[in-house]
C-alpha cells in the first residue's frame, strides 16, 4: 500500500515481475479490495504465484514512528513484515515510511546480536562498472560513533556475502576531506574505531573519502549517518534524473542533433541504463533477523521492479545466512555484561549500586 | 599557493582571465619565486595588471586551523586576505584549505554584525535553468539551529542582492523528507525559526526539501550545515564527471556512435556546457566583512577561471554593500546585551554574581 502512489506501482511491478520469473512468489498485503482491482487491471486476477493477504491499515507517509508501531497493528506493512517473521515470505518489499518501516521490521523481527541500530543499505553505480555499496542510506538521522562502526561491520559482512570472500571489502568513511583533521567529532571517533579494526585485520579501512569517490568507486562500501546517505542518494537521483532530461531536450533541439542521436542511439540507450537511477532502486535493511526491501517512495513500476530484483536475488544468494555467519565473525565479542548484572541482581544491591 | 595543483593553476588561470577580462587587475600572492617562473611560463612576466606581493609561508592541505592562524602569519592566505581589509584588493580567491580559509578571512575581516559563523554559498544548476544557491557547503561540520537560521538570512541576502528584489527568494531546508516529522533534532527546531521568520513575512520559507531537489530547483536557496553540503557538493561534481566519461566512452565505442556524436556535436557541447562541474567552481565566503571565494581544492585551470569570475561578478554587482544592507534589514534586532553587561561591571559585582 505504500509509496506515492500505492497498489498502482507495486502490484503492477510484481504481477510484471512474476511473469517473467517463474521462480517467484508473492504475497501481497493490503486491503484486499483495493488489490484485486489492481490484479484485474494487471490482468492477474486467478494468477498461480499470487495470493492476497488482506491488511485493513495503512501507514502514511508523514505516520509517526508511534503511531505505527502501537495504533496501527493491523496495517500493510505489520502484516508484510509478519509474514517473514512466521516463515510464510523469504522476503519483504515496501516503498512505504521508511522510519515506519525501520521501527516494524525491529519490533517485529529483532536485530541480529551486536547490532544496536539497523541500517539501510544500497547500491550506487562507479566509473568501475561495479556497485558502490553505501549505508546508511535513511534509517538513522542521528548517529554515535559506535552505531557508524556498527555499520561498517555489518556492509563489509553483507558484500563479503554477495561478492564472494576472496578479500575483504573496502570501507571508506564519508567525510568533508581525506586528512584525518577534517569532519566532525563524530566521524573522527568513528575513524578511530575503524582503525582499531583494521589493524587487528577484522575490517579493510581504506581511511575518510569524500562525496565524489561514491561515483569513483574508491572503495567497496561506504559509511555515513542516515541524514547525510539520504540527502546524497536523492540528490544523486536528482541529478540522474536532470541529467537524463537535458541529453532528451538537447537532441530533440534540432534536425542535425536528432539524426546524431538516431546514428548513436545505442550509445544513448547504453548511457541510459547505466545512468538512471531507478536501476538502483532497492536498499536491504541490514542488520535485522529476517531480509526486508526499501524501495524509494517515488518509485514507478519499472523502478519497483529493480527494488523486489534486488530482494529475490538476495533471497536466491542466502545473503541472510552468510550475513549472520560474517557477523558472526565481525563482532566484537562481548565483554560479558549480562552476567554480572544479573548476578548483582541476585544479590540485591541497592539500585543505586547497580547503575554505577 | 593553495589547492591540489598550487600556482600552476591559480597563476595561468589569472593570466588567462585577464588576457580576456580587461577590467581585471591582480595582485598575486605567494612565493616570489615561484609566481614569477610561472608568469614567465604563461608569457605574462610584464603583465601590466599582474602585481606579485610576497609572501614567506604557505598552508598546506591538512595543516590544522591553529597553524594556519598562529604560527603562519606570512601565509599567502593570509597575507591576500590582508589585501582585502586594507582596501588593496577588492575580492580574494584561493583554492587552499577551506577551515584554514574561513579562520584566517574571520580573524582578518571580522564577521558582519549579527553572523555568529560565516557560510560557504556556491552554485548549482537545475532544471529551470537557473543556479540553486547553497549554503553551507563546507565551512561548518557542526551546526546549531541558530546558524542554519542565520545561513538562511545570509543566503536571501546574497540572492536579493544577486537577482534583484523582485520578490524574496524561497528558502528550502535540506532533510531526509517534506514532512515536518522528519529529520534530526537540529533540522526540526531551524524549520521552526525559518517559519516564524515566514510568518512575519521576513523570509520566504518553502520548507523542508530532500536532495533531489537541488536539481529540481524547487527553491533559490537551500539550507544545510556544511557536512551535509560538503559531501553532497562533491558527490554531484563526482557524478558530472562520471557522466562525462560515460557519455565520452559510450559514443566512441564504434564507428556508428562516433558518426552520430560528430553529427550531434553541438547538443553534446550543449550537454557538457550544462553539466560540467567546473563551471560552477568557486563558493562566496558569507557573512563577513569583506569579499572571499573559495575555489575547488582539485580545480584545474579552467576551473579555477570560473571561481575568478565568480568573484570579479561579485565585486561588479557591489554584491557587498547590497548583502550588508539586506543583512541589516532581515537580521534580528538584538536585545541590548551588551550594554547592561558593562553597567554590571561598573558596579563591581563579584564575578560568581555576573555568570548566575
Amino acid at each position: 500500500m505504500g509509496g506515492d502512489h500505492g497498489p498502482a506501482v507495486t502490484v503492477a511491478a510484481a504481477v510484471s515481475f512474476a511473469n517473467r520469473e517463474p521462480d517467484s512468489e508473492f504475497i501481497l498485503v493490503g486491503l484486499e479490495s483495493v488489490i484485486h482491482a489492481e490484479l484485474k487491471k494487471n490482468r492477474a486476477s486467478n494468477h498461480p504465484r499470487m495470493t492476497v493477504v488482506n491488511a485493513t491499515e495503512v501507514i502514511t507517509m508523514d505516520d509517526p514512528v508511534e503511531i505505527a508501531l502501537r495504533k496501527k497493528k493491523d496495517s500493510s506493512m505489520r502484516v508484510a513484515v509478519n509474514q517473514v517473521k512466521e516463515g510464510l515470505a523469504q522476503v519483504c518489499v515496501s516503498a512505504g515510511n521508511t522510519g515506519a518501516l525501520m521501527a516494524v521490521s525491529r519490533y517485529v523481527l529483532k536485530t541480529m546480536q551486536g547490532v544496536d541500530r539497523p541500517a539501510i543499505c544500497g547500491l550506487l553505480p562507479n566509473q568501475k562498472n561495479r556497485p558502490t555499496y553505501m549505508l546508511d542510506l535513511g534509517a538513522n538521522v542521528d548517529c554515535e560513533p559506535l552505531h557508524l562502526h556498527q555499520f561498517a561491520i555489518m556492509g563489509s559482512a553483507l558484500v563479503s556475502a554477495v561478492e564472494g570472500n576472496k578479500s575483504k571489502p573496502t570501507i571508506g568513511l564519508l567525510n568533508v576531506g581525506e586528512e584525518d583533521i577534517k569532519g566532525n567529532d563524530v566521524v573522527k571517533k568513528t575513524a578511530q574505531l575503524l582503525r582499531a579494526d583494521h589493524e587487528k585485520g577484522l575490517l579493510n579501512f581504506y581511511g575518510n573519502v569524500e562525496g565524489n569517490d561514491i561515483f569513483k568507486g574508491t572503495t567497496d562500501i561506504i559509511v555515513c549517518d542516515g541524514f547525510v546517505g539520504n540527502v546524497t542518494l536523492k540528490a544523486a537521483e536528482g541529478l540522474g534524473r536532470f541529467f537524463k532530461t537535458t541529453l532528451t531536450s538537447e537532441f530533440k533541439s534540432n534536425p542535425l542533433n536528432l539524426l546524431g542521436a538516431i546514428i548513436a542511439r545505442g550509445a544513448l540507450k547504453a548511457i541510459s541504463g547505466k545512468m538512471n537511477p531507478s536501476n538502483y532502486n532497492g536498499g536491504c535493511l541490514l542488520g535485522l533477523r529476517g531480509l526486508v526491501f526499501k524501495s524509494h517512495g517515488g518509485a514507478d513500476k519499472y523502478s519497483y521492479e529493480w527494488a523486489i530484483q534486488r530482494a529475490f536475488d538476495a533471497v536466491k544468494n542466502d545473503v541472510l545466512t552468510r550475513i549472520s555467519t560474517s557477523m558472526a565473525e565481525l563482532m566484537p565479542i562481548e565483554p560479558a555484561v549480562e552476567a554480572p548484572a544479573v548476578a548483582s541482581m541476585q544479590t540485591n544491591e541497592p539500585i543505586a549500586q547497580k547503575t554505577a
